[in-house]
C-alpha cells in the first residue's frame, strides 16, 4: 500500500550537500581546506587566520586578520547568567554536557536564523571561556578573564591554566586546533546543517553538533592512546613494550584510521609540528620516539597493512605535551571544530533547502 | 581527483531507516503507529496508552498502563538545579529556547547511552514541568509542583494554569498530543537519530531535536491560523469574511498540506474531537464553523484543488480553545513529539550504525 523509498541506513557514500569548506580525500591520504592543504595551513598559519579562510573564503590580509582578532578578543567574556547556570550545573557532569548546556543558555534573538558571521565570531569567542571557566572551577580556581593581549589559542590555554603560557604550547596546541577545525560531512557537521536547515537558530545547531561529538563512536576516546605512552613511560621501554603486545595479538593505539587509508595528513603535520618542538618538552620526544617504534614494529609484525599513524596519535601526544588531561580532549576538539560547523552553517544558509529524509515503515497495517 | 559521490540534497525521498514506529501516506491521507490509525488512538485512547504503544510496541493493559502512569508520576518533578537555571535565563528568551537549555541542564550519567524506556519516561515525564515552570514564572505565579491525581496532559494543563483544568480541555489536548506524538521521518526525529548514532546520550539527542522542531520550516506558525479565527470573529463574519480574501486572492490559513495531498487525517481526528465538544465551548463552535466554511467556499474558488484542512487548523483551534497562547503552540509540539523522538532513538540503539553521509568538495584544489 504504501510507497517505499530508497534504502540508505547510515548514508554511507551518499552526498547530502555540495561543499566549496573542505575535500576529505582518504584514499589519497588528502586534506583540503578551501584550496589549501591542511598540513600546510598547519604548520605555516595560526588559528584565526585558517578561521577566517573558512568563513570568508580566504586568508586574511594584516587588516582583516586584526579586525578578526578584535571580534573575537570583544566576544570572549560569558554572559553573567551563562557564568551562574555553569555554576549551577553538579559537578559529576561530564564537560561535554556542560558546554551543551553552556552553549545553549547563549541562546537568544542575538543568534536568531539566519547565521551570520558576527554570530559565528561570538559564540567561537565564547566556547572557549566555556570550558575554561568550568575546568577552573573543578579545580577549586577562580576563573581567569580573557587575557585581550593573547590570539585565541593562547587565550585558551591561559585561561585553562590561570597563567600565560608556555609559547611552543601554544604552538604545538594551535596546530592541533587548526587541523580539526574541518573535516568534511561528519556525524556532528551534519547533525547541525539538519537543525540548521529548518531556519532554526545557531545555537540551536550547534548544541545539536557538540550532543553528536560527545559519542564515543564520533569525538573518539584519545584516553587509550594517553595510557598506552604512560604506560611505556621511557624511550628505552618503547621497544619492549610494544612487541610484547604484538606478541599477544593486542593492538598498538594511535595506528590506522576508517577514512585514511594511507596516511593521514593531520598526523604528518602534527609530527612535523612535534619534532620541532620536541627538544622543548620530553612528552614530544617521547611520543615521536614511540611513533617511530610503533611504525617499524607494525611493518614487521603486520607487513603490507599500511598502518600508518593517526591524529588521535599525535592529538593525545599534544594534548597531554601541553598538560590537558583527557576530559579536555572531546572538549578541545568541539572549540576548534566548530569554526567548520560554523562554516558549513552558513554555506547551508545560502541555499537553503530543509533535509528531510524518509524512513520506509515494517510495522503490520491495521485490520 | 576525488571521488564523487551520489548528490542527494535535502534527502527528498531517500529512507535512512526502516521503523516499525509509523507510516506516513501523503498521498492516500494514512498515518499509521505501530499498526494503529492514529486518527481511532486519538478518538479512542489516552497520551499514556499511546506512548505505550509508541515504546513497547503494544498498547498496555491495565496493570501495564497503572505501572507507565506510576513512572511518570514519579519523575515529573525537575531537580532543583534545573529550576534554577530555569530562573537564570533572561525573560526575553523564547521558550524553545528555555526548553533546550532546560532538557540540556537534565544531562548526566543517568542518561548515558545506550537510551533505556526508564530513560526515555523520565524525560517525558519532565518536559510538560519544564515549560509549565517557565510559564509561571513568567507570569508572575509561583510554579505549581505536579499533582500525582493527574495525568499526563491534565497535569501539563495543571501546571501551565495552576488550576485544575476543565476535562473537556483535557480531552481535545490528550487527543492533539496523540496526533503529533510521532511522524515519521522529519527533520527533529532525523537529528535526533543522528546524534544518537554517535552513541551519544538521550539527552544530546533530543536536546538536538528541539533545536531542530526550534526551525520555522518545521515546528509551523500556528499564529496565522489563530489570527484568521480571531479576526472572524463570529459566525455570521465567517463567510464574508473568507470570500472577501479568497475575491484579493489572497491564502486561507490552515487548509492544504506539503505531504497530504487529499485528506489530513490527524485533521480528520481533531474534527471529531473538536465537533464531540463544541457546545462546552465557544471556541470550539467557531473553528468548525470556520472550517465548513472555508471547505464550501475553496471547493468554489479553486475546484478540483482538494485543499482539505490541515491539522494546524484544528491545533490551533484546540491551542486558542484550551487557553494556550501562541508562546506555547511549538513548546507544546515537543512535549508531545519527544514519545515518537525517543521511540526513535530506542529503536536506532537496537542496531545501531553510525549516520555518517559524505559531501561533495567544489572548491578548488591547492596549486
Amino acid at each position: 500500500m504504501s510507497q517505499q523509498h530508497t534504502l540508505a541506513i547510515g548514508l554511507e557514500g551518499i552526498a547530502v550537500a555540495e561543499t566549496d569548506l573542505s575535500l576529505v580525500d582518504g584514499l589519497n591520504g588528502l586534506l583540503v581546506y578551501r584550496g589549501h592543504w591542511a598540513r600546510d595551513l598547519a604548520i605555516n598559519h595560526t588559528f584565526e587566520e585558517v578561521a577566517h579562510l573558512l568563513w570568508y573564503g580566504h586568508l586574511p590580509n594584516e587588516q582583516e586578520l586584526a579586525e578578526l582578532k578584535g571580534k573575537l578578543n570583544e566576544n570572549r567574556e560569558l554572559p553573567d547568567h551563562v557564568k551562574r547556570i555553569l555554576d549551577l550545573i553538579p559537578a559529576e557532569v561530564d564537560m561535554m554536557s556542560v558546554l551543551r548546556t553552556g552553549v545553549s543558555a547563549l541562546g537568544s534573538a542575538d543568534y536568531s536564523w539566519p547565521p551570520t558571521l558576527d554570530q559565528v565570531i561570538s559564540l567561537t569567542a565564547k566556547m572557549p571561556t566555556i570550558v575554561a571557566y568550568r575546568y577552573a572551577r573543578l579545580n577549586g580556581r577562580e576563573p581567569q578573564e580573557p587575557n585581550p593581549a593573547l590570539d585565541h589559542t593562547a587565550n585558551y590555554l591561559y585561561m585553562l591554566k590561570g597563567q600565560e603560557p608556555n609559547p611552543a604550547h601554544v604552538r604545538a596546541l594551535d596546530a592541533y586546533l587548526i587541523l580539526t577545525q574541518e573535516h568534511g560531512m561528519n556525524a556532528s557537521t551534519f547533525s547541525g546543517r539538519v537543525v540548521s536547515s529548518t531556519q532554526s537558530d545557531l545555537i540551536s545547531s550547534i548544541t545539536a553538533a557538540i550532543g553528536a561529538l560527545k559519542g564515543p563512536l564520533h569525538g573518539g576516546a584519545p584516553s587509550e592512546v594517553t595510557e598506552m605512552i604512560e604506560a611505556i613511560g621511557t624511550k628505552e621501554n618503547a621497544e619492549p613494550w610494544m612487541r610484547a603486545k604484538l606478541e599477544k595479538g593486542e593492538r598498538l593505539m594511535g595506528f590506522g584510521h576508517r577514512v585514511y587509508k594511507t596516511v593521514d595528513p593531520r598526523a604528518t603535520a602534527l609530527r612535523v609540528v612535534a619534532s620541532q618542538l620536541s627538544g622543548d618538552d620530553p612528552w614530544f620526544d617521547l611520543a615521536t620516539h614511540v611513533e617511530q617504534v610503533g611504525l617499524k614494529l607494525l611493518e614487521e609484525y603486520k607487513p603490507g597493512r599500511k598502518l600508518n599513524t593517526n591524529v588521535e596519535f599525535f592529538a593525545a601526544a599534544v594534548m597531554r605535551a601541553v598538560g590537558l588531561d583527557d576530559t579536555l580532549f572531546t572538549p578541545t576538539f568541539a572549540v576548534s571544530r566548530v569554526v567548520g560547523w560554523s562554516a558549513h552553517i552558513l554555506e547551508q544558509a545560502k541555499n537553503n533547502r530543509i533535509i528531510r529524509p524518509q524512513s520506509n515503515y515494517t510495522g503490520p497495517m491495521p485490520k
